[in-house]
């Protein structure tokens, strides 16, 4: 499947700001002829890194007082690794990879110290691996509202719980929360979102299980078969799209993505199980 | 300045256990002719990690039931980088290396976001740079008591602001939070500390200033040129000494540290800027 | 039914202490026939109250430093208003005393305004009146584990329903926090309980429904017959059995029940709503 | 000093909705000469209650949809008592009337229990009594911004501490705060307030010494020779101007408040210690 993708982002800016961007389609192996555009207006120099583990590309540009706005477009074909959930179980702690210690940590957003009695009590009977991970999805989805506006920037995972409500990045954080807290490694993911209505930056979460992240989206709002990648972190403080150090104020945003392989569109949604991180940062890196 | 250092854990295992172990000394250029013996007894198979820009180490063991104990012991010469406080400026957010960006960015315990209002308004009229740094930890020494017990592994900055009170961890969170408030990259580091009375595992943080990581310990109690680094994160999620997995628990423990190169003991604490930390791990490790 | 109950508290007190007591049984219409002794060693004055609309008593002593201790007995009555569960109903909100109010509104650890989401969640669908409050208790006494030490005194009812664990005191504010989220109003009563073990202060909740206070205790660990009321209050910070300004430390504390009617002693737990406050304490007051 | 206050709300009611409103003027000696008017459009009946020990008055109003009013009017002569607040000193806790206790002891968003080390710390070398409570004032006033939106309805006094920011009902709650840390009973006063800009209703705290209740106001925006009360309370959940029952939405608000006694206006603020409650609510009811 191939997809195109972009977005366009203005500001009016106040006093010299610095903007450090994460908005760009990720170096992936599965993300395939990758072709794009960046461009910022005015045309200002951008400093860039390409973070070597998880491909997550950031952009900083320091813009003077004035108008400014980034236009992006790329061109990716998803080339995920498709499995039966059936089979998929769990990595014990003894076998994990010790790069991916950090996602089973609490972060700032993901709370999951403070959640580990709740998340033993309702999912520490479910069958390990892939199927206990879907319960926790099932269980976000049905007790957890959809409400824009029901969180702010500081909302953590225990309190979603509490407020039973909350966006995309509110889901994505308790689900990574439960499966840290039950001993799975998990981490948010930023990406752009075939078939979400309407269009905008989406967040979903991965999973370590048998050797691999898998995706997860409790929101059940986009087919994951569609997630074009930005990036990856701990939670969403590591991956915002956009970080301005400066006074200034958004004046437009748009994002789109779009089907461009000429397919017939079914509006089915996947059964596979889907991965497009590589097999374990750590096997790539060779860190051990 | 040469010092040897060590530790003895001992755990009576209940249940099959996986110990994450990070206690070596870190493996930085500054730490001269590293010499060091690690054993595990029972004598069971180590996996073990060095991470690529920070220099952690992270040594795991699979453990059955029974009685185990680990024994470390190291020596390693300091050969720290030393400057007048006075010259050292902030980095402004516009030449920060990207690869920076986490360590200014709030985590589980350093909880810089609730904190923004506070250190605004505490250090925002500070001369910038080093200067601005030691205000912070002066008002943390002279606002926050030393206590044990008085914080447990789930206290946040924000948390030990309004008790008033804390340990090394502790100190070291809320020195980090204010940096971070105020846009200076700040960590957290694990260390030995030479001085340290009762001898146990240290905790100071570093800030981001002029290009460097620089060491500061608010809590006063060891002296910068005695610290022999075990680990650096964004909080002490990161770098716990022992992650355990599995029933178990403490039965022993035991720190060392002495100095072996014969010089004389002044007791004299140094006034100079200490840097053991590489000049920015970017540089290292050519990532732009 | 007959109970004698009773009390011997123990102090090692360093500066003089004002100690305010609230152990004495509640002067209440249905604790018939109270006979009881109260006594201080050294014999010091005793300030006391007793509160118009609850019953509550409190007791105050200003101690000097030494050994210091009290004793008290009391035989009373109960009388208790019972009924059949399921003729019970709500009161709606429109016909609701006004001085009951304060018991509808959220207070230091009966943090019903943080719950309303998960409680309207949980239990906005269940029969209103007797059957909706004995689903909180069922819920709490299902998902929350009844463990020693797992709280403290700043735990609020939000903070045990992600820990899943607490005491009497915990199982109570969270019981009137679900109440009160749901408009019923709620609150905390401090008692003797005939057949707890090991024999303590309890605590547990009453709910206001059809016009009448009654009896819930989620944790089930006692007779709802054989419960002898100290006091009432929004939480537990308002009837604390006693509460010191002072320097002392407790050197000791028993407290007993036993029943002294002759009666043949069952162990049937009641299945009759029970209820031992006055019908609405607007009413013995005409407030309005 | 004669006061005409008044308000009028309007709402648009969609569910048959039960108002409590608590904004007629307290029913205290000190307001002499009380003449009002209260009137609800459409024409329904109203439920009445005057506390009995505060002199709170409550006001319930069961509405149907449509469109709802209330209009109140008052005329009302203060007479505080005033003092040299140089000789006001502060009541030990053994001399406190135990009817006074709940003023003690931390309440939703009166959190003293969590601000206990911070009071200490920085007011607790302070020259006791009402040089005491003003200095808890001045600090309030020079490290708390006033910003309209800082805070929410959740909002409690350790979290406007780390935000520096607040409106009057935070500046109350964190004054009182301080107060109960350091063992002197304060309480919430809600009122309208001469001076005051933009008109609105106000808050203030009451801190108990030397026997009476003394106004404070940490805002320093209104005068406190000026200042009619409406309600007092543990803190801001007890007296909501209006408390819904109901789905509904207001559509209009105005408050004010004039002086009628014809004597000039010198804008000077007083800088006697004032009083307008009883010397204490148990002496009038002789509790003890």
């Amino acid at each position: 499947m191939r997809y195109t993708v972009g977005c366009r982002l203005a500001y009016a800016v106040e006093t010299e700001t610095v903007f450090i961007f994460n908005l760009e389609v990720a170096r992936l192996e599965r993300h395939r002829d990758l072709q794009e555009t960046f461009r910022v207006t005015p045309d200002l120099p951008v400093r860039r890194l390409v973070a070597p583990v998880t491909g997550n590309r950031y952009a900083a540009v320091t813009v003077p007082p004035g108008a400014f706005s980034l236009d992006y477009e790329a061109r990716v074909t998803l080339d995920p690794h498709r499995a039966d959930p059936a089979g998929i179980g769990e990595t014990p702690v003894k076998d994990l990879p010790l790069d991916i210690l950090p996602y089973l940590l609490p972060s700032r957003f993901v709370s999951s110290d403070r959640l580990t009695p709740f998340a033993q009590a309702e999912f520490g009977d479910a069958a390990p691996g892939f199927e206990r991970v879907s319960r926790i999805c099932n269980w976000i989805h049905d007790h957890i509202a959809y409400v824009r506006g029901a969180s702010d920037e500081e909302t953590t995972a225990d309190e979603t719980l509490l407020k039973r409500a909350g966006v995309c990045r509110d889901f994505a954080h308790l689900g990574a929360a439960f499966c840290r807290a039950l001993g799975i490694p998990a981490r948010f993911v930023s990406c752009y979102a075939y078939g979400l209505v309407p269009c905008d930056f989406h967040a979903v979460f991965e999973a370590y299980l048998d050797g691999r992240w898998w995706l997860f989206d409790a929101t059940r709002q986009a087919n994951l078969d569609g997630l074009v990648r930005i990036g990856v972190g701990r939670d969403a403080a590591e991956i915002a799209f956009a970080t301005p150090f400066g006074e200034m104020r958004p004046t437009g945003m748009e994002i789109r993505i779009d089907r461009v392989d000429g397919a017939p569109e079914t509006g089915e949604r996947t059964v596979a199980a889907i991965s497009t991180a590589e097999a374990g940062p750590d096997a790539a890196d060779g860190l051990r």
